[in-house]
């Protein structure tokens, strides 16, 4: 990476631990200049806008997801292991990645009322990842650990559901059961699955 | 009501359809005066700070949420009846009751990481609502809907993480489907807790 690159990279990190920690609108040229020691200037000539530099942060924080969760759940067998590879993938993803938990369940709840370039990337990023989900089903499909007759798109609604569940258990309740109840809602969704 | 109860009745409504939209962040003072053409010094008198306020807030949608949600559920009957009408409540009231969704999800994601007044006022409805769902579904153990070896709070959990995964599919996505995926969703939760 030359000097520009890593700047523009450690300014990411730190805008996507503020996003998790504070929401996305906390993000912003000014905000990032304060606790990354750099001119407002600076941060102009890399990002451009408030708008630019919280989209850089929701596709930096999306390579981040998908280096952490999705490629390795990709390397399991397919199937049953890859769909339980991605989720715990994604229960400790929303668990120690980033100081507030998973940013984009935040970014969800921020921007769902509010139109823009970044309500659109942040709707793309679920879509993406619920095609995702039923994609790796599917593969439990094929390989005859799910029935035939199972829907793709439910199963990754649950699933999704389960994680966003786990997190407000997690991180509003502090509950320490928070992991094994996602757990055992994954065993159930799983079980009514198989054929 | 007199006057001064009217008057507060107003402004919290004006103030929970706000913290619906913008979060709860976006209740205080200053902003609401601006709404309500309402004078800061008039809505201090009322509420004194804004952290009492954004209290206030959450009590009064508290309240609404029983009203509209828990109360209507308890008058069906015991057990499956009283789960389906509890979870159809919670959907309109996500649907309908405030311009932005349930205040308490967009709050929960606010607040989990700031401590305060409002944090632990959060958690404890979140809890209430646990212990709520747990009973109502404890009434189906005890009609002989649900298994007697069921988890009660397991079925909490997961009856909330449907709500949670609707939210974010009918209010981000825009998904059409939401509500049907989120009712065959609990019609697998109800199927896996039959005897």
């Amino acid at each position: 990476m030359g000097k520009g690159q890593l700047t523009r990279h450690a300014v990411l990190d730190q805008a996507a631990r503020t996003a998790s920690e504070v929401g996305l609108r906390g993000v912003t040229i000014g905000s990032l200049a304060d606790s990354m020691h750099m001119s407002k200037s600076g941060l102009f000539a890399h990002f451009g806008s408030k708008e630019s530099l919280q989209l850089a942060t929701v596709r930096y924080a999306r390579d981040q997801f998908v280096n952490l969760v999705i490629r390795p759940a990709l390397a399991a067998p397919r199937g049953e292991p890859r769909v339980r590879a991605l989720f715990e993938n994604w229960l400790e993803w929303d668990t120690r990645a980033l100081p507030g938990g998973c940013l984009f369940v935040a970014a969800a709840v921020e921007f769902d009322d509010e139109p823009g370039a970044v309500r659109d990337e942040l709707v793309r990023n679920q879509i993406d990842l619920g095609e995702t989900i039923a994609r790796v089903f599917r593969g439990g499909i094929t390989e005859g650990h799910f029935r035939h007759d199972a829907d793709p798109e439910q199963f990754a609604f649950q699933l999704h559901s389960i994680l966003l569940g786990f997190h407000q258990h997690s991180r509003l309740l502090g509950d320490p059961l928070a992991a094994e109840r996602g757990r055992r809602a994954l065993d159930a969704l799983l079980d009514a699955a198989r054929p």
